[in-house]
């Protein structure tokens, strides 16, 4: 199946450019309810895969041997802005497991909170690893190692228990054979996990709803979807879609963006799991089809519609301030009634 | 007509990402030779358009009165790095022209060139529209409206003379009346042009050779064309394709970025005009387009190709400097004899 039409970009009255791709919407049964595009299409969920990536966390039994509350669990879920916020809270963890900055192996790229970014070359610091988004990622998987006595040089390659847990709890949770999840490398150095677009949706909806799993899992996906819903501030940051959904949905829904435009959201009332792939890659498109699929859903109320109204319709603005375009979600998800396995 | 599969991005041996988009090729009697996609998608030229743009500049006399050499010329067709070479030009025309950076309209971002972003921070001095990468295009914009004694505070308004010189400059190069020409308003704050893409691809055919332009017009396009060409490191700068693209071209040819994902080459061996769409405006896609165009065409060595070689298969790299995947074109043109008018 070809990828549907999502989103219109127009500058004045033109249609300047299109994004397409692909939305599957899965209940914590495996039916396939809704989509658009190709629902079986494969992709690498990039950081969309955090939440579940953080189950080793607490399943180890780490998250508590090393005091996690609510805020650091939704930290090692984050892709976030490097905020004093969420770096400050990277270094505690890091000092609480005995390690350092240095052990973090995520590379380094430039803050992406603006002031923190100057701030650092006003003082003639180096941007070090610590302002990665994906530092806190980084910091809970040093942190399973240390809990377990592993080594902390290499835990960022596959073959690593950290690794080799976090691919048993995606293939358990997507009912998806480990052999067949296609493994690439992240922005960051840690494997990322290919599967059907579906697959992922369903990540999300059993997230959302525990459905078939045992009492341990079911408890450490609890943990971390609240988490993230309770401490929204640190999945994201200031003015990111991820954060300010999450405070707009009110516990009942959590969400997470991955790089070349993946979106995903598990729906707690409904059990609901919802993962968009725009074909492109280009993060832009995600936001107003994420928000968008939640109306056609039913999901949010006209309010809290109203309130993500920004990310929903987003204007482009030129260097001079002046509105000359809006990006507009196109798309009309088809029913789907069929079981994905 | 749907718009082709053009590029592909693979993370490991897996396909991530798709750019979809069209492809223009025409010669100076306004035959449209190839295409891909749809060849006459509507499409705003945006910084495309620059070098059309430039025009009146040289047809005014604006540019000679005021002792415009080529990199003066060819920075009026830029978007440039707001490298020292790009912003301190932008000076000195301000300063025969007898204006000041407050008069450049075009609005602030950060400078593309990070190490002069850098600088500004440590020395506490605001970012400023010298360094908007527009500022040589306005700079020639007051170039003109000085010379020909005009309001120089509403230059970058559709009815102002200004404005209106290009346009009609544009209307007459497309052969496309003014007013179906599609209107919007830039990154930086003047009009940008909608137009289909053969018309577009027309527009550089005819600069690269002017068949059937009065004396004085062939005159300007040839100098501009030729500025942009003796002088590339102007139209962009450091690593960048305009400029690296140019420099391999040596003299056969000239090319121009346009935000959203366009991209012109004018072939002066040939007189073959090519324009470039990249359906959901990521630039990332179009360097690998326009460079396997280049190949499909022969119209460069394959030296030539081999330079270009970061340009035409993109590698993608990690925050850990691996390369964890690549960007390949995989389009075919179509050959399509007939004409565009």
């Amino acid at each position: 199946m070809e990828a549907a039409q999502l989103v219109h970009v127009h500058r004045g009255k033109m249609l300047e450019s299109v994004h397409k791709g692909h939305i599957a919407v899965v209940d914590s049964d495996g039916n396939l309810l809704y989509q658009a595009g190709n629902p079986q299409q494969m992709v690498y969920a990039r950081s969309s895969m955090k939440p579940v990536q953080a189950i080793p966390l607490i399943e180890t039994g780490a998250a508590d041997f090393y005091h996690f509350d609510d805020a650091d669990i939704a930290l090692c879920c984050a892709s976030h802005n490097a905020e004093k916020q969420h770096t400050n809270r990277v270094l505690s963890i890091l000092s609480r497991i005995g390690l350092d900055v240095k052990d973090l192996q995520c590379g380094t790229h430039n803050p992406r909170w603006e002031e923190v970014y100057e701030e650092l070359i006003r003082e003639g610091k180096p941007v070090t690893a610590l302002f990665n988004n994906c530092s806190g990622k980084h910091s809970g998987m040093l942190t399973t190692a240390q809990h377990m006595n592993e080594t902390v040089d290499d835990y960022y390659k596959l073959d690593h228990p950290v690794q080799q847990r976090i691919l048993e709890a995606i293939s358990s949770l997507a009912e998806f054979p480990k052999e067949k999840i296609e493994i690439g490398i992240d922005g960051c150095g840690v494997p990322v996990h290919g599967m059907p677009l579906d697959k992922l949706a369903y990540c999300y909806a059993r997230m959302a709803n525990p459905t078939g799993l045992s009492n341990e899992r079911t408890t450490a996906v609890k943990r971390i979807a609240q988490a993230m819903m309770n401490a929204p501030e640190m999945v994201g940051g200031t003015n990111r879609f991820c954060t300010d959904f999450m405070r707009v949905a009110q516990g009942r829904a959590f969400g997470k963006a991955g790089a070349e435009a993946v979106y995903c959201i598990g729906d707690i009332e409904t059990g609901i799991g919802i993962a968009i792939k725009v074909e492109d890659g280009n993060g832009r498109g995600t936001e107003p089809v994420a928000v968008e699929v939640l109306k056609q859903l039913n999901l949010l109320t006209d309010e809290q519609l109203e309130q993500l109204k920004g990310y929903h319709y987003p204007q482009l603005k030129n260097c001079r301030q002046e509105t000359i375009g809006q990006l507009s979600p196109v798309f009309q998800l088809e029913s789907a009634k069929k079981h994905i396995q």
